[in-house]
């Protein structure tokens, strides 16, 4: 298969494509909903030629989401057609074009502008308008990663309360792959991000990690209980909550918020509900609204503020402001540790897989 | 005194209140937190002159809002200055006026246009701009209740959720004062309105009540839990559901709200908080958040919309299609039956009681 690459990697016309297709692709399959280390299985399948509109890539990096692990599960509310093919984010390098296909050439590289694509496979074909181009100065795992949790910081941060510089965002789960794009997003445009985390061993140290990343604050729990940074004045009251925990720990945090603020979910790691005191919504005029990015990106496919948020995101990442989660790069082969590592806590910051083809 | 106030009402110039003025006002007052029964006492107050700006009014009736036995009981977040003189709703006949008074006149009739003044009492003097002026054919009762409720059930009927003829709101506690202006302005809007109350030996006396008000449906929170009304077409999914019990009942409300729907809270009788599962934030995009009357007429003192909206109550009354809760009117000297009862379920609907001087 490598001289087959090579092969298709010297591509540069549509007139030349004919003679070197058919790729085998190495897929990362599912028939079954189940525990992601037995159900999924490693499939070879032939890749047709690109047709008009659709373009060959190579995945260079597909990261392991908690929500595809979810979907293979069976407990996402998005189910797909079996045989199915888990994975929704990549970053791909163009392999060969089909015709009508203007915006792409061969070298590009891209990550898909859909969700439910499949993106656990060595080689893909997709439609052009599935794609978007994505600088190639950027690293693997920023582009690999950057459609799931940069855009949800992204939009969190965003549409929910107008911030400006000095303004507080307080989020819980601080130190998920989401919450450390929205600590750097907050450090990048001035707002001061309070993360809160469970205690833990090695507290400390993530602490750091996570300041050096650009939090303003870094409470565990307990600490959030007792905490008087708002009330002496050293932040202001947070007008925006993020929180992907719920239960006792949103309680806590949706106490601190300013009133008319906001608390929006994401996700609920604890599995518990949002709980909200009546008076926090009728006197504190507090709101609790949801985030979904799938939702998000479906409603917005024409929407010019997805250009604009991936520029700026673009923009950050190229300058260093916006760093991939921690990772590890895992070889598709070894799928059953990767998967069943990806939803527990590894160390004392959460790792995300990366794979590679 | 009835002399005195005889002699008020024939008043017409200015020029001859000099000569009249020095009412003694009876006033129910508190000088503590507790139990209404108990920290309430009739006093004699003397009123003077009105000066300049102010009106002098006789108290026609003034109803016990479960917010006004709160308040007395301390458990309201807004603490008056003891002494203190209970009620924040009442109509009034306008019986003098001060100097530079331009928009009222003796014999109007009036509504307070701010909370906080002390409504509990057979006489005030007000400023001009604390009055609202309504129309002489509109009932006590309905006058003297319309700035609580009817403008609580109208404005989150109106500024949460954009509703059409057709639509669908749900709303728990639906046999409560306020509960009673959501049916008729529902029914007045052509929206439907399916209505929630706890089960009771004459559940169906009451079910037929609320029906003729205007209510679509009535079912017993034990309906709820199985009702096919929305699954099976009969009424179009909510997008606005009104809460003022929380708890279980909120939860099972919240359960039929269609994707993007809004549940408002403005009460909170069983005590318990409001229980949002993550899945209904992320995937079903609702949102909950809370109302508060006080606060939406502070900062709409200036709004056009306020008028708009008294003008389209008072049409409503005006053409019968808009009446009163439930009522009892009853001598301020018998406070203690009153103020015990207002907060306990008096028969088979709730039951205000509007004090009369």
């Amino acid at each position: 298969m490598s001289v087959l690459l090579r092969n298709i990697k010297t591509q540069t016309t549509r007139l030349q494509q004919q003679r070197y297709m058919s790729v085998v692709a190495s897929v990362l399959k599912y028939s079954e909903f189940g525990d992601p280390a037995k159900v999924i299985e490693v499939q070879q399948e032939t890749v047709a030629d690109p047709s008009n509109g659709e373009v060959l890539v190579k995945t260079l990096g597909a990261p392991i989401n908690p929500a595809d692990i979810n979907t293979i599960q069976g407990k996402y509310p998005v189910k797909p057609q079996f045989p199915a093919v888990g994975g929704n984010e990549c970053v791909s390098e163009v392999v060969a074009v089909g015709g009508q296909v203007g915006g792409l050439k061969v070298g590009d590289r891209v990550v898909p502008f859909a969700t439910g694509l499949g993106t656990w496979r060595s080689h893909a074909l997709y439609k052009e308008s599935n794609l978007m181009k994505v600088p190639n100065s950027i690293g693997i795992a920023e582009a690999a990663t950057i459609t799931v949790n940069p855009c949800t910081a992204y939009r969190m941060l965003k549409d929910f309360v107008p911030l400006k510089a000095g303004d507080t965002v307080i989020q819980n789960g601080a130190n998920s792959a989401c919450g450390q794009a929205v600590i750097q997003l907050c450090r990048a445009w001035g707002v001061d991000c309070v993360g809160i985390v469970r205690d833990r061993p090695e507290f400390s140290k993530l602490r750091d990690y996570l300041k050096d990343l650009g939090a303003a604050e870094i409470l565990t729990e307990e600490e959030l209980r007792t905490t008087k940074i708002f009330k002496d004045g050293l932040f202001k009251k947070p007008k925006l909550a993020l929180n992907c925990v719920g239960g006792k720990n949103a309680l806590e945090v949706s106490r601190h918020l300013d009133n008319q603020g906001i608390m929006v979910t994401y996700g609920g790691m604890s599995r518990e509900p949002v709980t909200v005191p009546t008076a926090s919504l009728i006197f504190k005029d507090l709101q609790f609204s949801g985030f979904w990015m799938t939702r998000w990106t479906k409603q917005n496919a024409q929407n010019p503020k997805r250009q604009e948020m991936f520029s700026e995101l673009f923009e950050l990442i190229g300058k260093g402001a916006l760093k991939a989660p921690a990772h590890e790069m895992i070889a598709f082969t070894d799928y059953k540790t990767a998967v069943t590592n990806a939803l527990s806590i590894q160390g004392f910051v959460g790792k995300k897989y990366i794979f590679t083809f």
